[in-house]
């Protein structure tokens, strides 16, 4: 494996061979390893010092079941803090087949061109392809898969990471060639957009599957872990079944599904959004109920989502997206929702910050809540950069900040997610600590506390949340470090053969013998990794708290506020720090 | 003395003694230790757990010389740090003849009144004045004069105060009734506007000055510090005759004067908006070339702006705002630059942010350097609170988000000032390290490194900086807690007898019996409660950094960057936190 360095300032390209501190990581440990090393902590994320990793998991391009997640690394744009960011579609799988660990991405260009790197098994060739200025990233791909082949897989930013927004995110094709799947949260499109590099052509001609250590270890620990996986309630029927969406029900019904800017934790048109009607609505309209995101997907969680003319509009648009502009926005129209979803693919911009901003701006009488059209005619002014697109496409803070409103969900810069961490106490832990800003993703604190998987608290009290998000954050940042799936944990957390499962296949992939802590060692190190980083970039105990109305203001219908105390919020990362702090 | 605690949630007032923590402070040592003591640090700038203070300094009221300083805390919207920001005008004098000690204006209105609190020697009374809502400072005033007499005196806020931008200004009116004192920096404005207050007039009618400790004593040492003023070259003579501005050709000649966004420290235009040129500009238009901002003041550094027709347009814009939109938007011409002076004043905009942020924006591609009616046309617009408006009075540092340029002159989000930190190094170090975020006035090390005032440093090497800036900020702290003009330093900095007449005011009007180490302890306790607070809402050694591109970017003429080390900046506060911590 190789590290494929791109310098934009002079245009020169690098393949070296993985340095020793870089040596055995992948994914996010990877990314999170080279930005701490690399970045200096206070550099401007728009400026030429701030670099853009782009790295496959461990197990990325085996036969692992779920294991094709592209980490995408840098210093946030939007937080200020690291970031890391991870997205299906068939990239990663292609850049492990090339022998590539990371693409290291750095400088600025002097030119104002159109970089598209180009990527086979003869090396990497960066050229000029100005066609593509502007462009959003359907016309962006289609362009590009005409000019070098249906074959290849395509990394691009749409016209937000062009113009270094700090909601823009980083396009991966799925199976379909499509760019629906996206490193979405904490800007690194913009950072993408400041290299002056539109899009990353890979082309897995003549490239072969990276092989194991030991082939037939691998394979009996890989049929061991896809078993579970079909084993599992929530991985083998209801993600394929609703997808991500069919939380809308079950959060609502737990009173914490954020409504009309984080008001209230309960929306009346919860029933027209949820993931029953969009599969209903789906399969009316001879859409795809089922879908791989990636080849090698046992899951398929994923969708394809037509209009009312049976035409494809955009992929099912996930729980998050479906939340931050229905509930949140006071929208109930999958309809408008699914617009938006391709709107906001095609510009290139985070679907949660978008709804989460849209929310903001309705707060602040921009529009009114449930105001579709506003809410279409908003994210279409992202696109076009107008003073109100480029401050919408900047974040719900920086909106807040514009508009002058500061009941503004955001931790870090970043806005929460589709849970009030009033009444799930355990995510607000998450989004509080996250080193990404709040991100549920960081440790999916849902899990014990609705869906009693890996654990059985109750969301209202603050009694034991720490320690769940805690364990939640190491194991996350493990699966994102080997390029596995999130929802795999569903399967992982209550079961110790599926746990074992990916620690054989690491074992027998890469040749190592590792304990079941050394497992979590991979995620433990990496979370120890990216706070050091964050301290050093100026973040403090102060940062790590969220904000001032989810302590003031109830949250019907449960009328709770966020009651985790500071001093428990202040201890999550210090048996972390103790035991994995870099010697 | 009293304070006077207005709650703008219920609407009512309360005059209260002085609890013995705030006993003995005056104008910025109180308002910080109010802020320090009463506020949350981590609480939303914005939301109703801020808190407004205005305070008259401990001399004013008094015959000392320029000691008419009205002092505006809070925590500050732009920086999120703790704020003081400072004014002339007689607002301070008339509190002080009231026997106000500070206004502390908290919690915030259920309704959408546009209030106004009216302060007589019969007590204090809130009312909702409708017709003012919208309404610049000049119109505010006029009406307000109008209701309630000329002998007034006027705090109030314009659009950008109503609207909540990061960069809105307090405005005080000046002998001629007029707005032009500000409380500039870091949007305490905004904090007003939150408050839903919109003016506060108040009636000296039937008050009298505050009676002394010691008559003859504060007489004699009065006497003695305003002859120590009319005998310093500064005070008595290039002040009164050129004004602040008689900095440009200096500044610009030391090659720090910050040209177009801070790409260059010499402008080819500047004597065309040099003092002597504004001089000449206003005598030949029967202007005021000599004015005070506030009865007894023995400096008369402010002028009055007349137009080509001989009418008054503004006052003489100060060094600080005619580099920011002169200079450092390419634009060599005053009366475009007075034009936008009484706009900025009447929208009550920070002139130093605002010259900033056009900069960035024109950086950005919003506007040529240099093109006037672009600058004009974006000023009305924040008045107009369009989008892009809105984003202007925000600041420099969400205007290069929003527009993704990382060339931003800022320091903990607020903008340098009119010194390039590159070619004036103590500057920078006051820059990096204030608590209030880039401010010249915090620690003006201009004095020693440039006019040999205080000390003798080179400008361009680091040797000494730090020492000088830690001085200067005790020295600055004292004088802006006594309510005097930061100008009476110049005479100070090289008098042991000016500042024992300091000394002595300060005993014989409040008899206390301090010593001169006692005096300039009562900044530097002021510093490290600031400090305090701002470490408590997350700042570390990290934001007391300047912008990456000071670091970077070397600044011509002198092609130097800025040298002073991380290490030296850190040990700053040192000595003034183990000599004045509390207890």
């Amino acid at each position: 494996m190789k590290l494929l360095r791109i310098n934009m300032t002079d245009g020169s390209i690098q393949s070296q061979d993985i340095p020793a501190e870089y040596r055995g990581l992948g994914g996010r440990a990877l990314t999170s390893a080279i930005v701490a090393a690399e970045v200096p902590p206070c550099c401007a994320p728009l400026g030429p010092n701030n670099k853009l990793i782009l790295a496959p998991g461990l197990l990325t391009g085996t036969t692992a079941a779920c294991s094709g997640r592209l980490s995408a690394g840098g210093k946030s744009p939007l937080t200020g803090t690291i970031k890391e960011s991870n997205a299906g579609g068939t990239a990663a799988q292609h850049l492990a087949r090339l022998g590539i660990a990371a693409i290291i991405v750095q400088g600025a260009p002097t030119d104002d061109a159109t970089h598209v790197l180009h990527i086979t098994t003869d090396g990497a060739k960066l050229t000029s392809q100005a066609r593509l200025k502007g462009k959003g990233n359907y016309a962006t791909v289609a362009s590009l898969f005409k000019k070098f082949g249906e074959k290849c897989s395509i990394i691009s930013i749409g016209q937000a990471g062009e113009m270094k927004l700090a909601t823009a995110t980083i396009a991966v094709t799925d199976p379909e060639n499509r760019p629906t799947r996206h490193c979405g949260r904490g800007g690194l499109g913009a950072v993408m957009g400041t290299k002056g590099l539109k899009a990353i052509v890979i082309d897995p001609a003549g490239s072969k599957r990276p092989e194991s250590a030991d082939p037939e270890a691998f394979k009996a620990a890989a049929r061991v872990f896809a078993d579970e996986l079909r084993k599992n309630e929530v991985t083998s029927n209801t993600l394929p079944m609703y997808g991500t969406n069919a939380l809308i029900n079950v959060i609502n019904q737990a009173g914490a599904l954020p409504t009309r800017n984080f008001t209230s934790g309960y929306f009346e048109g919860a029933e027209k959004i949820s993931g029953e009607t969009q599969r209903e609505t789906i399969l009316a309209r001879d859409g795809l109920a089922k879908h791989a995101c990636h080849p090698g997907c046992v899951i398929q969680c994923s969708r394809v989502y037509h209009t009312k003319k049976k035409e494809y509009l955009t992929k099912g648009p996930e729980y998050e997206t479906i939340w931050a502009h229905g509930a949140n926005c006071g929208i109930d129209n999958l309809d408008v929702i699914a617009e938006i979803d391709h709107l906001e693919d095609d510009i290139g911009v985070d679907t949660i910050e978008t709804g989460a901003t849209l929310a903001v701006a309705m707060s602040a009488g921009l529009a009114e809540f449930g105001d579709a059209k506003a809410a279409i005619r908003m994210v279409k002014e992202i696109g076009k950069g107008t003073p109100l697109g480029r401050t919408l496409g900047c974040g719900a803070a920086v909106t807040g900040k514009v508009f002058g409103i500061s009941h503004v969900p955001t931790v870090k810069g970043q806005s929460m997610p589709a849970y009030d961490p009033r009444a799930l106490q355990g995510m607000g832990v998450t989004y509080a600590t996250s080193t990404m800003g709040a991100d549920h993703t960081a440790g999916y604190s849902v899990a014990p506390n609705i869906l009693k998987i890996g654990g059985d608290l109750d969301p209202l009290k603050p009694d034991g949340q720490v320690e769940a998000s805690r364990d939640l954050q190491v194991a996350t940042a493990m699966l994102d470090s080997a390029g596995l799936c999130l929802f795999v944990a569903f399967a992982v957390l209550d079961s110790p053969a599926a746990f074992g499962a990916i620690k054989d296949m690491l074992n027998a992939h890469l040749g190592w013998n590792l304990s079941d802590d050394d497992v979590l060692a991979i995620g433990g190190k990496a979370l120890v990794t990216e706070r050091a980083f964050n301290k050093a970039a100026g973040f403090t105990a102060a940062d790590d708290r969220l904000p001032e109305f989810c302590y003031t203001e109830p949250l019907p219908p449960h009328d709770t506020v966020f009651m985790v105390t500071d001093q428990d919020l202040d201890q999550l990362f210090v048996p972390l720090e103790e035991k994995y702090a870099a010697k």
